[in-house]
């Protein structure tokens, strides 16, 4: 029976625990089996804490409802500090590092009620390198990155909500790849506090689950924003068809995803039109690459100096191209970044949110490298809150989805338009 | 002889020190002779490392010139992460942290040649509970916070340049109050990885030094910005008078400020127009206030959690007066100061820089408290560069000056308005 709780989203969990309808300690117990039969296959874990996760989930049982994440499992990507679990950020350098503090995003979700199950595998500092984990869709593919194990646990019913971060295409990506639902809130909209930090102008906390609903709640509990808690509405979206700058690098599964899903809305009722970003703005993908590369240069300052060796080689390539970038271009790809922030209000004139490729394709073969964050760069230079949702699948069966991707601020109207989405096309 | 190396600049020391006219060796020692004879006084250290610094500055006068600050002595306020130093954040909670890496300013320093000297005092968490440290121009005078120590280190001549940080005035102000120079530059110039962060939307890295062409070499080292390393120009500043919606507050010593530079700089044959702050911004203050309540509240989320009992009763009332603020209220602030700092570039229409005060008046008497940020706090929600020139003196004889406040991202016009100013009314 405890089984089947892993099958439920966080929000409707929430709900029953709220209510006494389940126990804390039988959803934690049914995480905890769900691993002990699964993880030496999947690998999404870099520490686990079971007693102390036991002794909080009672703890809760026999108090007052805590906060809007009461009795949750959470599993906390490794690139967040942990008093009380070993945090690596994905790094040889770090191997054993045990934080003093909390990061802001672990101390608000315990304060709302979370239950920490543990650390998940994070690549190396949440850049390229894979870790261990294992796409549980399918062995030999990659989970994605830089969240890879957030994406895995939850795809695998391991727990309902885990957290990630987003700087190039971390959060969705993986959950392209594993088949869950991720959301990257408007840059901003949670405080990096003890986050291990690649880049000020683009790291942006978010987290995992199976529905929209689940990761809106999630995101109500981080920021403090409960209008996310509600995201139910009457109207019906309006979709914007956005096939990026990037189209002629989707393959055909993301390809039919994009007309499977226009061909869909419009079955159901939603507006879709197609939204052209001008060439001006094509470039913006490696403005994110290059603010990227300039930022996590001088962020990883201490490691590359003092630790060079312990750094993978794609890593210290990645560093040496970003101390190339001279201030004097970083501030023009600074500016041109801004510029377009300003002008992005316009692709919304005709739409509420926009419908982009979330990856590629399916989840490619091989554990060697997580796969390419092409499709997010963009989004992610911006700050705009995108959520991918899962829909659909590709030639080999592996899951295949599309970010819904609202203006920036907006990320109440792009959660109604993703779940709006995803109670019709994926649902079915 | 090596006493008198504790009054010239660290631009000149720099370069007397890459001509290796001087050694790093005797630097530091004169440093340190005159942290032994006035450290028992001022308090400006929460912990120095006489022994590796000597060992460093042999090495680097035995090695090739390392970079900019090659051979400077450094304090580092003890708001940033050290490996080899305990780091407390001016915070009990954080009694003897020993942090596992530099934060990415000091790697930076470092690797820029500086020598780190040691820790300088902290305000708890960078707020308002003062440290120890006395304003060594008059004891029983604050030296001012958040970055007491750093200030009051180099006024004494302890070191010739020390790392600061301001949310709201804790570089500004300190450098008033001390009669030093202080440079908060452009919001993001230099990475925050590594500082315990109070507010992502405030928090900015800067420092201090004896003459403004110092701070900009500490700055051109720590953001890469070379353009730094040469203010000086033929043209001759335009400046704009702003008293700013605050001016009933500036006591007599800060009015007279005010106009002995309108008087001085017309003589010197510089443009000086009167600059009025339209009263729909008088409220900007506030909101850099709720601003950075609200988000350290939240990034403090642990502390508050975990050690209430260690916190200060002010800052524990700073962030419950935090959490108190909706992320509704919070969106509304955020979003004032965006269409604030769209705006603001109109203020320079004509004149190239602002000239505002930079606090209330002279350091006020006691050490239980570091002074009001009241004029600080607009420019840091704007986010402008903002330098501190201290060039007169009050009523009582200590330290007064008005602070040079640049467009956003223009900081080397900024620098070489408060140079040109510097050079005329500070050294006559």
């Amino acid at each position: 029976m405890t089984s089947q709780l892993n099958q439920r989203g966080a929000f409707e969990l929430a709900s029953a625990l709220a209510r006494r309808e389940i126990t804390a300690l039988d959803l934690v117990n049914a995480c905890l089996e769900r691993i002990d039969l699964r993880e030496r296959d999947i690998d999404a874990w870099a520490a686990l804490s079971p007693q102390s996760a036991r002794d909080r989930a009672r703890e809760l049982d026999a108090g007052p409802v805590r906060g809007l994440l009461h009795g949750l499992p959470l599993g906390v990507k490794d690139l967040f500090d942990t008093a009380d679990l070993p945090t690596t950020y994905g790094s040889p350098i770090y191997a054993g590092h045990r934080p003093v503090a909390d990061a802001a995003a672990v101390a608000l979700c315990r304060e709302a009620g979370a239950i920490v199950l543990g650390k998940t595998v994070s690549t190396e500092f949440a850049t390229y390198q894979p870790g261990p984990t294992v796409n549980p869709r399918r062995a030999g593919h990659t989970p994605g990155g830089s969240s890879s194990g957030s994406a895995a646990a939850v795809a695998d019913g391991m727990v309902p909500l885990a957290l990630g971060s987003q700087t190039a295409g971390s959060i969705i990506r993986p959950a392209a790849f594993c088949g869950v639902t991720g959301y990257k809130p408007s840059f901003g909209k949670v405080p990096v506090t003890g986050m291990k930090p690649l880049s000020e102008n683009l790291d942006t906390v978010g987290g995992f689950s199976l529905y929209v609903k689940d990761v809106a709640l999630l995101l109500a509990a981080l920021s403090g924003d409960h209008a996310l808690l509600d995201i139910d509405e009457n109207s019906t979206p309006r979709f914007g068809l956005c096939r990026t700058p990037q189209w002629d690098a989707a393959d055909v599964d993301t390809q039919a995803a994009m007309e499977a899903a226009a061909t869909g809305l419009s079955r159901h009722g939603a507006a879709c039109v197609e939204v052209n970003i001008a060439a001006q703005y094509s470039g913006l993908a490696q403005v994110q690459t290059d603010v990227m590369a300039h930022d996590a240069a001088r962020s990883l300052s201490w490691e590359h100096d003092r630790h060079a060796a312990l750094l993978s080689p794609g890593l210290a390539s990645m560093l040496q191209a970003g101390m190339d970038i001279t201030r004097h271009q970083h501030e023009a790809n600074l500016a041109r970044a801004d510029a377009a922030r300003r002008a992005c209000d316009a692709w919304f004139a005709d739409c509420d949110v926009l419908l982009a490729p979330s990856a590629i394709g399916e989840a490619p073969t091989g554990l060697d490298a997580t796969g390419d964050p092409l499709f997010c760069r963009m989004w992610s230079l911006l700050g705009l809150p995108c959520i991918h949702v899962p829909f659909s699948s590709g030639r080999t069966g592996l899951p295949v989805g599309l970010q819904v991707i609202g203006r920036a601020g907006k990320d109440r109207q792009a959660l109604h338009a993703a779940q709006w989405l995803q109670d019709r096309l994926a649902r079915q």
